[in-house]
């Protein structure tokens, strides 16, 4: 995804200025640790209070953050970005009013912290319940998104968590903006603003330094593209949650409903097409390739997606371009989209555990034993049956606000909201009792 | 704890030999790559007949167990194993027997795989389910304890995981055998072999080897001493369950009352002195120390234990050893406990959390609101009131065989069962639906 974040992992500062930036990380980090104890214990009025008067501040200082998101633009453009990272750096009015309204939203979530997840009784007496607790300090590497400062630092808060931020190099000003409104709040309702902070430098060894701080920082989130993803997973020496990019599926069974079908294909790709629930791969078998492919290539084109397909797929709609190897492992995130013809639902799962990234896939089917089969065997975070892949989203999961949707196995799998963001410790309540 | 696991993770082998034990370890995480995508769809069923048909392998076979396991002693022998260790290693007819009924007994567990954690639906008439899956290929590196061979192989299978077992150097024949009764069962029950394998090698490169095959290995689990874990944690390329050392405290509030703090505290401490959830520090309130502390180190000191104190628990017990600040890092494993008398519960959190090892820590008191503070602020897996720390364990906590404690925050924390070794993915299932 963002070049630019992939940049930022390189290593090529002097020896003297990585030191200085290794303690001040340290420090940084240090000061999470604090704030975090603290924090966990806070009560959950105090946390949505906060937040509640965060959102307040980001909408009362909107000119001063629109001013320092200017000058990022600026860095921006003299940096050569292209237009569109340069509108994802981009706050509007409306953008900014879309950064509080969802610090509002996730003020107003349900508390996470201290739920009882499990709880029961043991014949000795003991009573022993599972019990969520934050889970610490939390890293976050993103895109020079300005939006996921506000985003990721609120759900990280709600959760009881600490939070060290570091966007891409190109928001610097944009984030210290937002992380001042989220700071003066926790400050204001007497909670340690330490509790979210952001390296405040662009030097890329900053994020080495984070990425080697285990004894201060308990989990890394990294959003963005795969080398990204690799890179942190490699350097890291503490537990990562992969947001790995979504390379999702979307399978016309042979018994697929061809209106399901065809309205369900033309949303999977192209009602937005940079998110990470986008299809980028259309499979369809064989049996009702001849039949359905056309129809649904003519929609797509017509909604202007370029389609690329195997030499089955060719042979029904012509006009398709060739699909080469490496169009099976690309997330186009764009109107594109490769297309193979298979035999039938192990060729497609083979393909899908293959090629994919454990994201989401959706099977079109009539067929109960078909679909549950796709929803076994693909080794997705999210399997989906009649449905648009585009459903793969914490908000359309009902979870409230996500920090991304994760595509590592532990812990955190699928949309990763507040809830997500906890562990959680065994209480054991006894009256005496010894072990015999 | 197991100093010779630590060694083995040093790397002193020749290139040579490193690249073809290299190859060789790859090969072990294809083949089990392979056979966890089969076994994660394989019916309770037949789990639960391979793992019964497994025990009755091992009683079959007890006496060729016994002649491997003679070997390792040989082994063990001659390398200079003190005793504690060569009884670890050691297995009689009784502990093999011992390792056929927990096989069996994880055999008849309720299958983790499949269980629909949560579910519900959306406005949109989506209906989403929250599924337990196996988490894929499992690692474990441990100890020499042929027991941990059987009982970890057996738990990764029936959550469907395919196992790659590597126990400490000494255990290498014993473990041999008792995983050539886990694969036979396997192979009689239509499973694959290959869903658990050991590394067939004392070559320490192994190690090094299978810590970097992210590609095939999902999670590791360490078992052993804090510099193993550490090791481990640094060179691991995916993610690890950390069963850290078990430096528990046991903390006897200025609200105890006095009969339940004397046989918790014995209990605590000398019920059995080897096991992680053993109590290693004695904090006590200085408002209660002048009268119970005696009483409570007569009792200790007449089971045998050798107590070491800081300077105001020597003044009111003057036959204690002095403590140093290294023993509150010490979990000793062994029938000595230090103690510190300690001003409230702020100083007994502030010892936890700094010297703890994030285990297992108990309160007694007979004052809810300290006891419920306690519980809240000291961070650690299991959290316990009015009740000895022995108890940390999944089967007294009714969970069935366990893995090991995990004091990471992570997925899993606390004891790993069947259920902990499981992820989840989620199921979506519509009727044609797109999102708007």
């Amino acid at each position: 995804m963002s070049d630019a974040a992939i940049a930022d992992i390189a290593d090529v500062t002097p020896d003297a200025t990585k030191a200085a930036i290794e303690t001040e990380v340290r420090q940084i980090g240090k000061r999470a640790r604090a704030a975090a104890r603290a924090l966990a214990l806070a009560p959950a009025e105090t946390k949505r209070r906060a937040l509640d008067r965060a959102a307040e501040l980001i909408r009362a200082r909107a000119e001063d953050i629109a001013a320092a998101n200017e000058k990022d633009m600026e860095f921006g453009r003299a940096k050569g970005l292209n237009d569109a990272l340069l509108d994802r750096l981009k706050l509007t009015p409306e953008r900014i009013e879309g950064i509080a309204a969802g610090v509002a939203a996730t003020a107003a979530l349900p508390d996470p912290v201290g739920r009882v997840l499990a709880e029961w009784d043991r014949p000795n007496g003991l009573h022993i319940e599972r019990v969520a607790t934050p889970l610490g300090v939390i890293g976050v590497i993103y895109e020079s998104r300005p939006n996921v400062t506000a985003d990721a630092g609120a759900l990280c808060l709600k959760s009881g968590n600490a939070a060290i931020l570091r966007g891409g190099s190109e928001s610097l000003n944009s984030s210290a903006a937002l992380v001042s409104c989220l700071a003066d709040a926790l400050e204001e309702s007497g909670l340690s603003r330490d509790a979210v902070q952001m390296i405040p430098t662009r030097d890329r060894a900053a994020v080495g330094a984070l990425l080697r701080l285990s004894e201060h920082v308990d989990v890394i989130v990294p959003r963005g593209g795969k080398s990204l993803i690799e890179r942190v997973q490699t350097e890291a020496r503490m537990p990562v949650f992969a947001h790995l990019e979504g390379l999702c599926h979307l399978y016309i069974h042979a018994a697929a409903d061809p209106e399901k079908a065809a309205a369900i294909a033309l949303n999977a790709k192209m009602r937005r097409v940079g998110i990470c629930g986008a299809a980028e791969t259309l499979l369809i078998d064989k049996a009702v390739a001849e039949t359905l492919l056309p129809r649904i290539a003519s929609s797509l084109s017509e909604a202007g997606c370029e389609l690329r397909g195997d030499a089955a797929a060719r042979r029904i709609v012509p006009a398709m371009a060739e699909a080469v190897e490496q169009d099976w492992f690309t997330e186009y995130l764009a109107p594109i989209l490769s297309v193979r013809v298979v035999d039938g639902i192990d060729q497609a799962v083979a393909h899908v555990n293959h090629y994919g990234s454990h994201h989401t896939e959706a099977i079109v089917t009539e067929d109960q034993a078909a679909a549950d089969r796709f929803l076994a065997e693909c080794d997705s975070a999210i399997v989906m049956h009649n449905a648009s892949t585009q459903f793969a989203d914490g908000g359309e999961f009902g979870m409230g606000a996500e920090i991304g949707i994760s595509t590592g196995r532990m812990h955190a799998r699928g949309p990763v909201g507040a809830e997500q963001l906890c562990s959680f410790k065994y209480r054991v309540r006894g009256t005496g009792q010894t072990r015999p």
